[in-house]
């Protein structure tokens, strides 16, 4: 694709994102889009076809940097189990303040008015998850009864549904210590108990608070 | 109110909430409720002015059936945290199967589009869940740092979100599935921990698996 057209897909996609999270999907028109990016209604239907097109490509576009996303959650130094907290605080943090991750996030609330399929959004997280898991596994640092894959998938359903829910009734600024509290009572399960009812490091359960990976690199691209 | 009055209010409130439930706001009209409940429009804008009237009198209508539905799990001869787990259940096979409350949980996620402020559809889940907890803790079968509110708090978001996605993503067969994967990894650390690691009554953490309190009572009406 030639630099020109790609910086103008790029912006027709910025402009759409940002509306779509604003004013939902069926607010949007293409000439809003138009008018948001300063291109023309044409540069709209002859890149991506159609409001249905430009919708789903923000969807996937938001998909496309999850795997950068998790690859700095990579780092062995530090335990699976805090990587994969960090990872949550990361996605918390775009879904309150990303236009492409909340546009994702409002499309798929809003799906059932689209007249397209929409990928998944949370394949990509339940993986990321799972691997974590899986590495935490290996490690001995999960408690016996946790399988990767089926506790992935319940951690991103009841994480989602916590962000979402927090930031509609009390507003985004209060999700990270909402999701504070939600890992404090769901950590000591996750986590193997050493004996004598101590947790691993002796630290008992429920005293535990999110230790970031390295903020440098924490921010979503 | 007139006997006519009411049972005529009650075919448009039933009505409106199978046509939310199944087409969304946006996709039901006043005409829509009128062919389905075999009333005039007319009758619809008599009791309810308005479809954002219709659509809040169904959002409160489920609200008033919840202290009934509490009050069945006031029997203090089961414990209180089985009885949370128990009302949990309920509420998901309502969200599941009862177009009241289904409508409910759609005009939530559809309040964007609805020009009315709707009541919070989780302030009386979260109240009857604290003081389940706050039994259970007077009761001492939490772990020290439960404290009811928040924890209520955190765990209501949490439900609902695991319920909500898990219909969305694999239908409304599996939500008691996930549900059951959801608790077992949340009560180890809700529930007191016995000396030496062993849960309350000898159960490892993990093992437990939901017994429902009495299926008679457990229908919502």
């Amino acid at each position: 694709m030639q630099e020109r057209a790609r910086t103008t897909r790029r912006s027709l996609l910025e402009a759409a994102a940002q509306l779509f999270a604003e004013q939902g999907y069926a607010g949007t028109s293409v000439n809003d889009i138009s008018a948001r990016s300063g291109r023309t209604s044409g540069a709209v239907y002859f890149h991506y076809a159609s409001k249905e097109g430009i919708a789903l490509a923000v969807v996937r576009d938001r998909f496309a940097t999850w795997p950068q996303l998790t690859a700095r959650y990579a780092d062995a130094a530090v335990p699976p189990v805090d990587r994969l907290v960090a990872l949550s605080y990361d996605i918390a943090r775009a879904l309150a303040e990303d236009p492409l991750t909340r546009a994702g996030a409002r499309l798929w609330a809003e799906r059932a008015t689209i007249d397209a399929p929409l990928p998944d959004p949370f394949a990509l997280w339940t993986a990321a998850a799972t691997r974590l898991l899986a590495e935490a596994r290996h490690a001995g640092h999960l408690a016996a009864h946790v399988r990767p894959a089926p506790t992935a998938r319940t951690l991103v359903r009841a994480f989602f549904g916590l962000c979402s829910l927090t930031e509609a009734l009390e507003g985004a600024a209060t999700v990270t210590d909402r999701l504070t509290d939600w890992w404090q009572l769901t950590l000591p399960s996750l986590r193997a108990a050493a004996p004598g009812g101590q947790r691993r490091d002796g630290e008992p359960a429920g005293e535990w608070a999110p230790t970031p990976v390295s903020r440098r690199n924490s921010r979503p691209s």
